[in-house]
């Protein structure tokens, strides 16, 4: 056992070592499951994810000027092409914004990149996302790129970041664009997580996957999160009351009422699925969530949407859809491999994050694996 | 014109001299749109529905006695072979029941027959229509019937009938689905439209169905309706203030509150569509009933299923499920056809009733063709 | 008889020579219950609407440059206060979109104005809705502008407009919002109305209300739409087959398909409700849209908001929240009164809408009250 | 710490000793938060539970003869008067079925008792529970009982039961009515959850409370849960992988296909929501669930209820309703303690219930207390 810890804590010293923070599984978490390649949600493939990180001052709070701790994180679940994905939503707690429901609820499509910002650029963000995608369809370099109802949500970041200063702008959305990629990707204070903060840790940008079988066909499910909800001793990491065994590392804020934050989940497979079945696919991250130990605030705006890429195909007319789907007794592989990832992407959100300063000397502290292993020892839940 | 008017009086006296009311399009009132073989909703094919009728005693109301003026209707969108079918739902009023919501919600499929009858005994048709569909799987004539979450809804008859007399027992709903057939079906005081008021005419149950193409392709949609709706002045017929034009008729009733009335509607097509794309033709049924005149009275129950009988296919292991649907640009004809539907069985409903008297000598009466035709020819909208 | 007609078309001569379009009820259309002041949404009190209309340019489309036929509609249920507003939303057609769902659905408020724009611009009149509202808050001018979910709803003006020049900005915005009024406003080709079709003729912004007592209390009730939607043999107007009687005047459209439109609804009134008997009135925004004929096309996007502006009240503490509301069982005059004020809203944009050319030479033409009153009166329905 | 193992060991001897079970927390197991007197929804004032169970023959299954595992529960949230309660639903899995869905949905009211049972019985009850309300209305033993959309869900005990046999009658229904009370209640195989399973050892029903302030008043919020799902490996308890350390107790069960079960959970308070509210508080019970370990499967109907006693008052004329509610941004406490007391009730299920032999030999055991401790024990959380 304490061989165990020692590991642990090399993988640790290592990873800071290259620059590069060890993931939760890589300490000795334990979750279920088997991840995909970067265990990210570019392992569905396809996908393509890409961020502008906007930081810049410090200080007290000019509105207009700074700091600014922001940006715009764009997940495009069928790449540069555009064409359409089939796609469900589902609302556990309505204080944030999505674009683009009425479309999703009724017609179950989605199409283009989805966007996810600050509170206030939602907007910003959705109108330069639908005229990136025109300016793509116009090139010839797309299929479809013409359709007008993006798809832009938001947590509030407003704590670190000059979030009335309205920092997005358009160029900022298609940088992220132009930059998506697959692959590895990553994680912590970057794209529209930059500024977010989780369970009074620094919270933002995370992601995992599973890969699993479904009558010997193999598929990956990915999930990305905007994470920025929970308040300290709610934390648990693979059951271990982690937020009460460490009560130090507080946040330093210059106001009375912490505001309660938010997440925007997104999961996506290649499973190939109807809308109302991503629809039951979207409500199980409420699952992997609580794993993680909130009882999800009011003033939380959790929003998920769930996606297949395995789209419907058309005839040449385009007078016929045809769906070849997953039936609804086989779903179980999806539903499991939802609640994990969605569990270890939030885990790997807190791993990655690092301590941040933003708007009159605020600043969360990110949770150090060096704190994190101890505990779950304690507990006896570290992992071999 | 006035040749118009004399054939349409003609065609009613003839109907009535063999027994047979003439239906609403018969006497001349304009719809658009091409029905079916029977204007019913059994000219989809595999559709069946079956009743059985309650009609005894008369005089003052003693509670489990009588008088009873109630019933019960079956539809079976696919016969009595137990196969599923794609569905949807939606409420436009919920003051009203209809037992399997959750599933139809969640998953987009109903099973075996659908049972309508009066407020108190959608529990008894309910049960009743697991059992005799679980007694047809047992005996090997069916392919699955042994589901057990069957659809029941229903209409509020205590005005007519002695509701609380529970009158509806399982053998009425076994008669019902024993009965139940294709090809004409009556309308009028049946089923479980027997004691229904509907815009303060007799009331009760009512059908049409409209034929149309598709990309060349020829499908069918039809409406079946128990009607208990609407207030007098309200009534409209192909445009025409007919509840204003004809304000005697009215009901006798012993009670100062007379209690809102509700409508279960339910469209049935062979069109492909997937369960959400049914949701968007249930939602349409409002239109239907809007041109008949009511804004929807509170304390009325009004919701509506839309079905597909071309449900997906499976392969032999369980393991696929292949949809070929309509796309969603394509889906005009279906929403025209539902909502002409509709409102030609509301209209169909009111022209095939008859004068009923039930508990305490209340009564309602039966729209007269002879009274309707010169109100339609006063507006100039008598169709020749 | 004759004298009626002679009275209508001398309505609409007067009218035209004052520089003011007759409305629909002036001309003898036929509606039932009894209008506000102004017949309008700002009969409401408290109400404010505001435009900023955008038209410059003609000729052929060049991307960016024009011609421009497009513009922003801000309503501000209580003013420019900040305070908020009881609603609820219905998708009946969820081809469109409408920003703050997640929050309207799930807590029942509103906060701020509501934009209305062309499809590409929902994310800038969203966004500088917010930066409007923030910056009167900070003015100390209003209670509580901070809140960050603004709503704003689109519909699709591209057969008019460069809608890909993203034309709207920030200043249009918040002009609309600085000059925001009660008492008459203007309907037609105005604010986000600018560019749309209705029944194949010229439509745009439209408004109606009505004034009824519930328990000797008198409410108001008012409609706001954005109306581009239907296709001409639709058009009903009260009762009247008028699209299939008038069928010239077709439009002039340079591409093969005609794009679908949509519709924004809002319907406010100062009848206390509770947000889940708003989502009830909303529902009945369909019936008002039913009898003007259309059966919602797919593609269109009607998507409707209910407002109550007798918000709740709270103690000073905060801990408490006091709702003094209409019991379900005396709604009924409030979805009367939805019902006929959205009919009446869409009657009025057709009548005071003007003929306009757009991109490429496109033209709708407007519906002209002479054409009008001889097809009511053939069909008897000009109102003496 | 040995200490405390043979505390909790003690505990467990003296309470079979005594003929009682010790409850979850009685044997230390942690959980957060403060339960009410007798840690039941019985807590809340006014609340009565009434059971009738079903336990008859052994052997082999002859479908209409036994062996017979099932029962009723009624829950009365206002006792016997009759009175409304304020109510919301949710659906985290609609494979199940609850009545009175659409009257709950769109104008959140409850009315009378609420009935859980199997399957097949789901009608039976509901008509049961109509009946029983109107003649105590009629009795003059109740305010207003006659109110026509009873509720009634139900869970599969199709394992152990001849759920074909529809054994459950209107006169037990009627039983488990009269015999409903307040105080404390059983748990285990008693009423409708007499023949359930969970997470692989033997299900049934639990219960459990918290009580609260906000704002200086203390409010009882209790969960009622029938308790039919998981498999064993999921099985986490306080987060420990309780299921993945008691891998044998394995069930005994004459088909391969184990059939999935469910959940009707009923959260009730004496804290004063609106439904909209209520519709948050019921989305939080799927936190209680997930921290119990299952992803909730395909196949298991999970449906929710949450249900607020404080319903509005009307002034005499019957013409206002008023609610003093609990505004959104106090609503954590009540989010908190419905997890909470959803996790415990679960457990609590787990530790009364008792192993049963049902039809045809098949076989559930009881989770063993004496197991469960040095679990617990082994991950440090077993509590003092």
């Amino acid at each position: 056992m304490k061989k165990v810890l020692l590991f642990s804590l090399l993988v640790v010293l290592q990873a800071i070592a290259f620059g590069q923070k060890p993931r939760a599984r890589d300490i000795g978490v334990p979750f279920d499951g088997v991840p995909g390649k970067h265990n990210a949600v570019t392992d569905v493939p396809g996908v393509e994810v890409g961020y502008s990180t906007l930081i810049a001052g410090e200080g007290p709070l000019i509105e207009g000027k700074g700091p600014v701790r922001t940006g715009v994180t764009v997940i495009l679940p069928k790449g540069k092409t555009g064409t359409p994905y089939a796609a469900a939503w589902y609302s556990l707690n309505g204080d944030g914004e999505l674009t683009g429901i009425p479309y999703i609820e009724d017609y179950g499509f989605g199409y283009n990149a989805i966007g996810i910002t600050n509170t206030n650029s939602v907007g910003v963000v959705r109108d330069a996302i639908g005229q990136w995608s025109h300016s793509k369809f116009s090139q010839g370099e797309a299929v479809d790129y013409s359709f007008g109802l993006p798809i832009a949500g938001e947590t509030w970041d407003g704590g670190l970041n000059d979030i009335n200063g309205y920092h997005v702008k358009k160029e900022h959305v298609w940088e992220a664009l132009e930059s998506a990629h697959g692959g590895k990707i990553q994680e912590g204070n970057v794209g529209g997580g930059t500024g977010m903060a989780l369970y009074d840790f620094k919270g933002g940008s995370g992601t995992a996957s599973r890969v699993f079988e479904i009558d010997s066909v193999q598929y990956t499910l990915g999930v990305f999160i905007q994470a920025n909800f929970g308040s300290r001793e709610e934390l648990t990491i693979a059951g271990v009351p982690v937020g009460k065994e460490i009560q130090d590392l507080a946040y330093i804020f210059d106001e009375t009422r912490r505001k309660d934050g938010s997440a925007i989940v997104v999961v996506i497979t290649d499973a190939p699925l109807l809308p109302n079945q991503l629809k039951q696919v979207a409500k199980r991250i409420t699952h992997g969530i609580a794993r993680t130990g909130t009882y999800s605030h009011d003033g939380s705006g959790e929003i998920f949407l769930a996606i297949s890429t395995a789209a419907p195909k058309y005839n040449t007319a385009g007078t016929r859809e045809a769906w070849e789907v997953i039936p609804k007794w086989h779903l179980n592989p999806i539903y499991k491999a939802t609640v994990e990832a969605t569990e270890e992407a939030i885990i790997n959100v807190l791993l990655a994050a690092d301590d941040m300063v933003g708007i009159n000397g605020n600043a969360w502290f990110a949770l150090p694996a060096g704190r994190l292993i101890p505990v779950l020892k304690k507990y006896n839940r570290l992992k071999e």
